[in-house]
């Protein structure tokens, strides 16, 4: 196998290509300030795969016309604490950022608020979203629906998606915030493997004999992986996509899997006023003291150490802030030249 | 390994029986009717481990004074569709139902609504609040924190609760309800399995020699069962914990953990009133468009069947409903004396 070139790419660079580019493509100044932050920061996070690796496709997606640059979001149906939008197709990052402002507002006036948005497009990482109402005080649950790319339980054609879930809440001045998709790997991940010609390290899905393997290219190839916890989160899956197109009014995986790309995708933003419950410091030392128990864990081996979701991302971030993100220099120049 | 003799009781009869011990240990005749018409559905439902199986430690927890059976929960806190609510010890399903209808009406009200339940028992069966709620039209969010029981990913001793996840929503005259806690399987599912000297499915959790396995007294023994999905259910249940703790003020897993028996517990109760957001008929085609295009999923193999979730418990309650409900002889008689 041939190795993988890497360059290093500091943030205010990233950000300023990225911004450039879009703004190239007829972005306003805003709207691609902000899109090329949060792929920026995708990528400072370490979470190059909705961060420098996909900004390619998304100027394909907006090539194309399944991403329309110029839409915003707008109110369907509204009643007290929860509201369905109608993305009209724009940058899933924007409608979402919308979404979960809109979710935190409702919050504020109501305690709890539920936006559900219909005829989206792919949000990248949905940790951003639980970044964005942690940051700003609130509890966040969201989750996206995706196209079909994982079959149910007990079959072998993929009719769930990996429909990923965010749960956020405040934590120190940052958040704790788990972002999982359905899948226990993406189909990113498990290509990955293939390239580095390594084992996934737990069972992530079928070989084509219905065996359950650890080989990333057995399950390409089946394109059987695994849901999170076998029937679980096959289930856990359907009811995600169930909710999503009934709370937003919008399309389910199976008619998303229909089309020719992803896209008109639906999502949920429920946010939860916590500052409304009790004191602020009273509420941080409740969560400290959640995470001092975790974090007193015995570790399996020496090499285990015990991380809260979003702990590792932190750690990315700070040490791609210091020395630059890594980037595919292949990746880069493509970018470089869009 | 011996026989177990199990012995056939009808759904009229085991709520008798249930009804006039309760009454008999001093609940007023409503509570008992309630309660033991709950542990029977659970039975009916085939879910006997929250049923039948659960009575008799139910009638010990309240002689103990983990449950005080005359409790009822009293409002905490209250801020437009979020309401904290205080248990009191009472007995968990009683409460759960109260928390369940009052979160139904939050949503009537303003569209959605939470109730954070502090200081309550063990709820049985989570499905029962799920059908609660969606059989009234609702959309339905809740969890229960547990006692610690499984390890944070990468640990070997216990920081996290099972801290079963409740989804549902309408669907025909009855529900979609996915009712899962984080553990792979319960103790109780691979205690099942070492009597019947059975491998579990999948692997279940750790041998004490630290290496993934399939049989349960090996993990029974390491008492490092798995979550689902590996480090991604350990992060949710985590999660599950801090909410429930931050949203209703109560006790977290390591806090019900240091006591002598699982009680005190916090739950979530998440209602959105679906009917708010479109017709009804128009929502239950959606709904029933997902359900056709997911069992036209191709089965693995001759013996799979694809279900969606709560689609065998109705199958179970249809069939214990006309030949009676299995019971162990040996609980049975346990049950006639208390």
């Amino acid at each position: 196998m041939a190795a993988i070139n890497h360059i290093t790419i500091t943030a205010t660079e990233m950000q300023r290509v990225f911004q450039s580019i879009l703004i190239k493509h007829g972005f306003t100044n805003e709207k691609a300030k902000t899109c090329a932050q949060v792929f920026t920061e995708n990528s400072i996070d370490g979470i190059y795969t909705h961060g420098v690796n996909r900004f390619p496709r998304f100027i394909e997606y907006m090539q194309k016309g399944y991403v329309d640059k110029d839409a915003t979001p707008s109110l369907q149906n509204k009643f007290g604490g929860i509201e369905q939008w109608n993305g009209n197709c724009g940058p899933g990052i924007l409608n979402a950022i919308h979404a979960t402002g809109t979710a935190t507002s409702l919050a504020q006036q109501f305690g709890i608020g539920c936006v559900a948005l219909a005829n989206t497009n792919h949000w990248m990482r949905g940790g951003t979203y639980g970044w964005q109402a942690a940051k700003a005080g609130y509890v966040f649950i969201g989750w996206t629906n995706t196209t079909a790319l994982m079959p149910a339980w007990g079959a072998t054609d993929a009719k769930l998606g990996n429909n990923p879930l965010v749960i956020a809440l405040p934590y120190k001045d940052d958040a704790i915030v788990l972002d999982m998709a359905m899948s226990q790997y993406s189909f990113g991940a498990m290509e990955q493997a293939v390239i580095k010609q390594e084992r996934l390290p737990v069972t992530g899905g079928y070989d084509s004999a219905g065996s359950l393997t650890t080989d990333p290219a057995a399950i390409l190839r089946s394109k059987r992986p695994l849901p999170i916890g076998y029937w679980k989160g096959a289930g856990l899956s359907l009811l995600l996509d169930l909710l999503a197109a009934v709370l937003s009014g919008g399309l389910s995986a199976h008619q998303i899997s229909a089309q020719q790309a992803e896209y008109g995708l639906s999502q949920v933003f429920i946010a939860i006023d916590i500052s409304k419950l009790g004191s602020a410091s009273a509420i941080a030392q409740l969560i400290q003291n959640i995470i001092d128990d975790y974090k007193r864990s015995a570790p399996a081996s020496e090499k285990d150490t015990i991380t809260w979701p979003g702990e590792r991302v932190l750690a990315a971030r700070a040490k791609n802030l210091v020395y630059g993100i890594p980037v595919v220099e292949a990746v880069w120049q493509q970018i470089l030249e869009l």
